[in-house]
């Protein structure tokens, strides 16, 4: 048997954890995640790195963070989401820490690669992963390999067009996917089904403080599990959107499993019930042509720390 | 120097042809594509590659159609243009009647691998194409090699969804990308921009009849390079619909070229001109990330039996 | 085994059959139906029941037509689609002509009863039947027996009010049920199919001669089954608007069957699987309350003559 | 004279009364209804209903609640609106408790009941009942029974779909009858009137504090008949839409009375009038098919309990 660390950079924490080549979780560490960014977070993932290495005989690190990572997963080439890490060499920083081979690679395709080895698509050749969090990411598993792109850029699967002129995004285009199938659009049509309705709309405020700003995403998955029609209407005009999204994506990449992964997933079949059904009815020739099976992830919020520990294998 | 032959199945003429190890076409023949389809288009295919098989020492046969093509390339699974080809083993009946090994490929993936290999993205390891013509296809290379899917029908970029409940398509879905940015759809937006402007567009109607229905691609493509607004506000509509679906189909798969072909990139700059402006300005973090190039095709109608020709190579 | 006679009134033949007591037709007459109505359409339905009750030992007579009946089933209240009838008291003139007793029942109602005592609902004690032709009828079964209402009028569900201030009826109302799930409203959501997006719509046009007047109901069905998407479209429409106007009907009446029939049926699935999803979408409290079966009627064009035979027994 | 017991479950008291065979009221117990629902709400009708049995000779108890209650009248299928008795045997635990033979019905089906034997439809074989309040309730009289249906919960008439896509209702379905013509909807009618004119809405907002959050249904219902043309419009608005409803449901189940209740109707003519003007309009082939009258409720709030009373009887 043989090691490696895997380490996710989340928005709270920096997991890490030493995996071996079956996927098998030995043995983890955490940080909190230093506001600040920068050196102070690049500290700290060594830190959950040397915490582990000095228990298992480890060969190489592993890195799994939002932003762009360059062709030879060595620098950040952009990270919107984390301060003073902009076109930093981390593995040359890290190298230097921690005394092992470091690469870096972007979290969603490091949660694709996890459940394409490991998790929900096991053994499959041709994968999209879907991770619905605060955002939309994706990943693309092509003839059993993570795909990059010329750049090292691809899968920003949530920034495809769905809405001409649409919601701006904070990419800057308008109408991305991201904006209609998210945890965040989840919010937004919570709030537009109370607004439209919002004689029915006050066991579910009841929940938090009486108001909408009360309201957290849990508290809107609990009240659809318990019949609520507001919640229940949030989640399937979610799942609408992202299952129109499948489709497309689908027609692109033929993927024989679409993965649906991240904190949102936690809804079971409250979303992916709604995802099917669009799914279906907007794919071209649907009479005709497979479809891909529609499945949950299965790895949680390990699959970055799994999937980048064996991108990290020598 | 080698020679294969590739055999280019249009919906007006079986147009083959002998190519060698560099894309070169040495020798072409043709027949007029048989109406009924099914054994008599099978037929002139033999008839066409058997013509040329005797000039050249060929070694296998390619056969570029439109249809959804099985993994092994032997069978067409469904090919909705074409009648009585649903499940035909061609590559059995061709071997036959023509003695060579044979394969075959879907006409836009084999267009996209000849411009891959030896057009205008000769070199590149990433490649998208679209083919516009009455339709809007799509073929795609990956790691230089040409991306299939898990099914044998990836690249249905024409049916990427970019308007929710838009216009209905041929292929069962609504608001497919076909609907908006290919021929058809050049078109449409021509006959809108008429109606909405009837007393501009009398000098564009006179080429014609002095009606719409007057009216073929041509003539509106000559009248936009004759300064016509009717017609260059037609391009130019279709222009941003295509650039939009360029900067989605880029931020999925990151080409680092873009290749535009079919019949109605004789347009050149009328047509590419809009899509390389929408394409930047419907990028995802286009300050920070980087662009595809976008260019037009350069082998013309022969990129599909050149394309084929390659993929029919031992 | 006892018999009596049924007639069924239709637009183009006066259908006669006598019935035994287990639904099963024995012998059959037929006239063409006299367009001037009235006097001549009476002589008719006398000629059928005086050629069928010579052969066999008839106790008495039903006759079904369209208009409505009055309570005691004797007389014709009004009927719209048939000339010189209203307020006819064709129990008495019928009697006089046949030398049986007789009794008179809407059509829709009888073929109801017909699905309900020996077809698609046998055994069933509430039951609700669509006949879906031209326009839209309904008849109702409750507890076991017909329901008339309190005026002989009731099962007007056609007239059932689906969009405010919507499409102008026959009726004389607005919105009416009729006007978006029928026959008639399957060739206007053709036309707005085909109007949409003529481009697709060549190959359905082509079936008839070329234009939108020349197609006909069993053509559109026929390219739908072939799996043209503009027929499809058109089907998928209509089944939605009378899902819908099912999940209405079943919150009211609380079925355990409804039965699909008229002439539309004939397209089985195609009709009937979108008129299941779309009730159950919008069926009330749907994940807690039973939902009824849905189902196609058996009996064919003879559910008229069967039902109202039965009806007929002394 | 022989009596039984009727017990009305209403969201802020538990009201019983002894009822004679006439459906006179001999004496009335009352509890405040127990927020917590289950079996302190199933303690609370039995302490109202061992009050009363003691000062008369009680043959047996009904119950009238809102839910759904089992064919056998034994169970509560479900209950949205009351926690804890989802799926209970009120049957059995009341009958030990209460030491008599008990029956439950649904709260809508006993007032049509008791207002078609005792009340605005006595003698009236073909009745339907609207109990207008916060929601809209429906029950059904047929034949002199009342309508229960295939699974006991017939005459869901709130819920008949009146608009396409229209606002989400409580049940999970859009644009719900209860959604436009109920007590709710009056507040949103009298809302968007105030919204559209606040210049002359001043008058209305003062019977409150100033803003619309102060108005309740009374004030609403005082300013009309002081003739406020903000709150005529808002009880127009509703009365049409209930006035479109009842002309539906006429048209399906030909009533011969049609009875306005619930406490909405306390408005009187400000309601009926608009009422049956509206469906009169919308009623199908309303110039020559007879209409049911359309009348206020006579029995006010006793209305379920004089009906659950009848009901029990043996």
């Amino acid at each position: 048997m043989t090691f490696t660390i895997g380490v996710d950079v989340g928005g709270t924490k920096v997991l890490g954890g030493v995996v071996d080549e079956f996927g098998e979780v030995h043995k983890t560490a955490r940080r909190d995640t230093p506001k600040e960014g920068g050196a102070a977070l690049t500290a700290a993932i060594a830190e959950v790195a040397n915490e582990l290495k000095v228990q298992f005989p480890v060969e190489s690190v592993g890195v799994s963070a939002a932003g762009w990572v360059s062709s030879d997963r060595k620098t950040m080439l952009a990270t919107p989401n984390i301060s003073g890490w902009n076109g930093a060499n981390l593995h040359q920083e890290l190298t230097g820490l921690i005394g092992l081979p470091v690469i870096l690679e972007n979290d969603a395709n490091c949660a694709a690669w996890g459940e394409a080895r490991f998790g929900a698509a096991k053994g499959k050749q041709h994968v999209l992963l879907l991770t619905i969090g605060t955002g939309l990411g994706g990943g693309i598993v092509i003839d059993g390999k993570l795909h990059r792109g010329a750049f090292g850029i691809a899968a920003e699967v949530g920034h495809m067009r769905v809405v001409p002129d649409g919601l701006l995004c904070g990419c800057g285009a308008k109408g991305c996917f991201e904006q209609y199938g998210s945890g965040s659009a989840l919010m937004r049509h919570t709030r537009e089904a109370i607004e439209q309705n919002p004689g029915i709309a006050e066991k579910l405020l009841a929940r938090g403080d009486g108001t909408f700003s009360g309201l957290t995403g849990t508290m809107i998955m609990e009240a659809a599990r318990d019949g609520d029609v507001i919640a229940i209407e949030a989640f399937r005009t979610t799942g609408k959107w992202i299952g129109a999204g499948v489709a497309s994506l689908s027609a692109i990449l033929d993927p024989e499993t679409v993965v649906i992964g991240g904190g949102v997933i936690d809804a079971g079949e409250l979303l992916l019930e709604p995802i099917r059904e669009a799914a279906k009815r907007h794919m071209p020739f649907s009479e005709i042509l497979p479809m891909p099976e529609i499945v949950g992830a299965t790895l949680g919020n390990q699959a970055g720390l799994v999937g980048v520990a064996d991108l990290a294998r020598l």
